[in-house]
């Protein structure tokens, strides 16, 4: 990618553009690289890691928190024109907490690194308050899967997410593992098993091999509600 | 409270003070009024309300989730001289979910107008971030405890929160009911009074009417581990 895409990119996404200085302005662009990460690449590792400013091409990433068990929460997941604040989260001396990030897919991104971003955010006040909104932004989804995972039974969150997955889906049948389904409801697998069993008795779903079949979207829209 | 002791206090806890303008300090202390809310009271009720910035001159908040159906999990206390934002979320246009905000004490604060707040923040870039900032803040706060929540196994979660208490305890004995246990820990009270059996039954705690009274400090120390 050459630079004026670079820069171009950076002053449509990264909303405070305008009240840099020329000379950051070129240095941000300078500091900004092209990265390709293949599917199943783990991009920010917790605390260990502090990879800078991302924004994101094509490809999706996915943000998760990691129990010390290998127990794994997904909290959002982020597509093209969005930026990644958390995986610069050591620049933001408020945020004392830390996150993993992988690439879900093929993934392209501008990664502005984080000693630049550092400096930037130390002379610039509106770079720093433009991070903060973000992470406050990415805080608000963070507290709504928090609050599903918490507060509501597992049937209805299951349901909202086949339901979701459905209307993504070009036919009926969701091609997710039991395990990949229970990271995305913030359960385990075998509670997940368990209730697709469920639904599967209640003529909801038809399981197989291939994943999860809707056979009756009336039934399972009404558990949604 | 006079003028002159809301400046002094607002002026040293507000740390962007010396970013307002005179005339905005001014303003600030204008629109900011000593409150004071028995033990027990809703300060601040989910989406419904919008108080303002909070400063706490003596007593304690409790900010909490609610679920429709009355579950309640403690995010974090506040006490003297911290300031409380999320009590004017609706000044902060990316923070879209709503904390709840109860008295825990009999508490004293300074509340600075919602609508005076949201007219600074729009005008000053510092005050702006200010509140972000603060915001990142106690997210991090929310954070550990959603982990306590999600991850921790409940014998740890109860013996550690035990632990703390003991700490703060003046004799050995937490004089909390199994439903304050237990909305502190962020479960259910059954799943609390059942897991405080099993620790009487080890030996480590003694049930009474009066409160939890620890009798093997080893061994509870050994659980927190």
């Amino acid at each position: 990618m050459n630079t004026a895409e670079t820069a171009r990119l950076l002053s449509s996404h990264f909303k405070v553009w305008q009240h840099l200085t020329k000379a950051d302005q070129d240095s941000m662009v300078e500091h900004t690289t092209l990265m390709r990460y293949p599917k199943g690449t783990c991009i920010h590792n917790g605390d260990n890691d502090c990879k800078g400013l991302l924004l994101i091409i094509s490809g999706m990433l996915r943000v998760y928190m990691l129990s010390e068990n290998g127990k794994d929460i997904t909290l959002y997941r982020l597509g093209p024109g969005d930026m990644c604040i958390l995986s610069a989260s050591c620049v933001l001396s408020e945020i004392t907490f830390d996150v993993h990030i992988d690439a879900e897919k093929d993934t392209e991104l501008l990664l502005t690194s984080a000693p630049f971003f550092q400096s930037l955010v130390e002379r610039n006040i509106y770079a720093e308050c433009f991070a903060y909104k973000l992470a406050a932004d990415r805080f608000s989804d963070i507290m709504w899967a928090m609050q599903q995972i918490l507060f509501m039974s597992m049937d209805k969150r299951l349901a909202i997410f086949l339901w979701d997955e459905l209307s993504k889906s070009s036919d009926d049948t969701i091609r997710l593992t039991h395990e990949q389904v229970a990271r995305d409801v913030g359960s385990a697998r075998e509670v997940v098993s368990r209730m697709l069993k469920h639904f599967s008795s209640e003529g909801i779903v038809e399981l197989s091999r291939g994943g999860i079949k809707i056979i009756d979207k009336q039934k399972l829209r009404k558990l949604t509600a």
